[in-house]
């Protein structure tokens, strides 16, 4: 028999008082030899009484002990051969620290990407007051499983905003909450697939997760040309083998263009015509600056037009909350998709937003994030007007983000100079489809992005990389 | 020229005193009208000057309402034309409400179907309290994208709380947070095809919707046989094909039988010798009531094991809130899978449950439901121990359910007899894989899915449907 103390090491670190008690304590030291090899495989242990008497502790509670790591797998017990660690519980090879997939990088000092609205605005204080209401309403069964498509207390006050503020035409019934468009466009990426479409039509700038996640989907990609009119929804027709289209009609993301009515005609005609689908990413919809926002096309067509919003752009991207109006014909099919994984944002959220829209305060964020996202605006349009007046600035009727065109060989030097003075920004071939015949060079600009502390400084960091 | 009145009828509604407004009013009433072709495609408006003049407001305001329609398609303007009503605004079919994609069943009066805890202990308050420490201690670039592995903050406390409480070798870096078991799952069917393994072996009962996700990922299911130890995992070594495996070791689902060390250990080797990777799915492992819980299968090797936990049994399901503890080497691969379409839980509830968790709610709340929980199992067994003598019951060390064995030809009748009394039960044939060579007759009993209000009634209900 050896002799416990030896045998563990002094080290074999048991805490009376911690929380988790005697027991706990010796199987998590017993289990810690064991890894790390301590207790090499094969060595027989102590019997209870010897270790118990050693260690002053009751004989039952390392019975017990050495009983649960049996149970688990760590140690092994036969009939005359006592208690030893098991064979396969060798040491697990000392781990380096995991690598990071992300690697830490030193954030730039500003940031323009575009993409994300000002973080620092996010409404808390109203946004627990409407958590305490959901949390006090809700029903039991909202803390269950539930319906596919989300809160139906979510659903109904969506359908009444959407109508009112983006003219959707939406009822509860043929909303499917989302967790971010992201989510949405997967969902229809399944939809679609399964109704054997092989293309999806996507205009020739946007982003590019948006196509790898069609592609990922066993979709075929090709693009529209776009203009300054937006993109060129007539090209359809040509393309026999396309059986949806993907569109930012509001504010063409990122050139910021909205879509001309005659092309938003084309494509629910093609749409009609063809019995095709049409994705509108609304993405940043409530937000123009200079006279109501354009409405949504889905109220032109609600059969054939899928309207996907999100809270990202309005509240917060951590929310994780999107939603869909899905023509009626397609809804179980939607669900299906969705129920089959079932997983969305959390039903708690979506009681939080519902109180949150219902008592007002989303519209009243909305406006005051409509003024100070037209300020910033506002105020990067004379800031280069005085200080680079040869920038062509566009896409500014509206959202979060401007085009600043420049001249060629432009792009590339100034992100490289920018990223040298700390200054984050996006060129605007990260957007580019490879088939785009349309080859500008531009910066996109994401004004809502830093904080309003931040953006004085931004700004100036902007001015002083442009050529 | 038409007198604006006979074109549009009196129930045009224009609420000049709603908060959208004069203009905002018109242009509803305007797409209402066309939508529903009460305004036929082609028809000309009344001017601007005209209308204005009639409804006795300003003419920019109606001329400001047709550009919006214009340039939203509803409308079109042509120089010498006028306005009229857009050729492709033609009524939509008049939609007969969508159809339900679950269509409401009359909810039966008790429920003892398993899978969900009781949604009425919610610990409501508390997790209010955490919600308002974690908004208002939370950084700003909680409310942005952030790391595909959710939250740094709930990674850190979950891998402290994985070590004390289920064994598990867990650190932040390794940890992933996704939306509940099935979006892991999910994830881990993509990572698994991406590493080219074409069959996860599955247990011979368990839940059909993890095998359909599986297939769905592309992914064939062969089964190993099950007895009275657990599943016999020494058949892996006869399956050449398998690349991984998805077990429940603690409490297997839905057989109640904890996973013998032999068959732990099996495993592991299996995993070892031919780089296999065991899918941990770890659904209940708080609930164990007449010892401690057996701990995680994953602790024996990490390298080897992902491990996948849940709050839906110990907390809701509504949170979709689950974690991962993945291999060091695959932390990446996950990662990946997870962070093209980025969704998860929102950041909020990440940081909640992380405040949730340190301020020792959590431990509070399973331990309260564990006693809660072990009370209704006593109930059960001496409730059928006096009414239903010749049933033998099973699977009641641990978690939510219990498994109530059947004469041959009683689960169906058993299952018919309850549904007529309005008691909802599931027999295990719903559990079981086509391949199964085990076939029992039995129901399993979810008996933490009632309130404590309707416990009593459903026992009773019970009690009276079983042979």
């Amino acid at each position: 028999m050896t002799d416990p103390w030896a045998t563990f090491g002094a080290d074999l670190h048991i805490d009376p008082t911690g929380a988790s008690g005697l027991r706990a304590g010796l199987m998590d030291a017993l289990r810690e030899a064991a890894r790390t090899g301590r207790l090499a495989p094969g060595t027989r242990l102590p019997s209870s009484r010897t270790l118990a008497a050693d260690l002053g502790i009751a004989r039952n509670t390392v019975a017990d002990a050495y009983a649960e790591l049996v149970a688990e797998g760590w140690l092994t017990a036969r009939q005359g051969s006592g208690t030893r660690v098991a064979q396969r519980a060798e040491p697990r090879r000392t781990a380096a620290p995991a690598p990071r997939s992300r690697p830490p990088r030193s954030s730039p000092a500003h940031s323009l990407m575009p993409g994300t609205p000002d973080l620092a605005t996010f409404p808390r204080a109203e946004w627990l007051k409407a958590a305490r209401r959901a949390l006090s309403s809700a029903p039991n069964d909202a803390f269950g499983y539930g319906d596919p498509r989300g809160r139906v207390e979510l659903r109904t006050v969506l359908a009444e905003y959407l109508a009112r503020a983006r003219g959707v035409y939406a009822d509860p019934e043929r909303i499917v909450l989302c967790a971010g468009f992201l989510h949405g466009l997967t969902l229809m990426g399944k939809v679609l697939r399964r109704r054997r479409v092989r293309e999806v039509a996507v205009e020739s700038y946007g982003l590019d997760i948006h196509t790898r996640l069609l592609t990922e989907a066993g979709l075929r990609i090709p693009c529209l040309p776009l203009d300054h009119l937006g993109t060129r929804t007539a090209g359809l027709h040509g393309m026999r083998g396309a059986g949806a289209v993907l569109l930012t009609p509001a504010h063409q993301f990122p050139t910021g263009v909205p879509l001309h009515p005659d092309r938003r005609a084309a494509a629910v005609d093609w749409a009609r015509g063809t019995g095709g689908v049409i994705l509108e990413d609304d993405y940043d919809g409530e937000f123009r600056y200079d006279r109501q926002p354009v409405g949504a096309l889905q109220g032109l067509d609600p059969e054939h037009v899928v309207y996907l919003g999100t809270a990202s752009k309005s509240l917060a991207p951590g929310l994780r909350m999107g939603w869909m109006v899905v023509p009626e014909a397609m809804v179980g099919e939607v669900t299906e998709a969705k129920g089959v994984s079932d997983w969305a944002s959390s039903a708690l959220d979506q009681l939080t937003l519902a109180e949150f829209m219902a008592s007002g305060a989303y519209d009243r964020h909305v406006r005051s994030m409509r003024l100070r996202y037209r300020n910033r605006r506002d105020q990067l349009v004379a800031a280069l007007a005085e200080r680079a007046p040869s920038i062509r600035i566009s896409g500014i009727a509206a959202g979060l983000h401007a085009v600043l065109e420049l001249p060629e060989g432009g792009e590339a030097e100034t992100v490289r100079a920018a990223a040298w003075q700390g200054l984050a920004v996006q060129g605007l071939a990260y957007f580019r489809h490879p088939d785009a015949e349309l080859r500008r060079e531009a910066l996109v600009i994401g004004y809502g992005t830093p904080s309003d502390s931040a953006w004085a400084g931004t700004l100036d960091a902007l001015c002083r990389v442009l050529p």
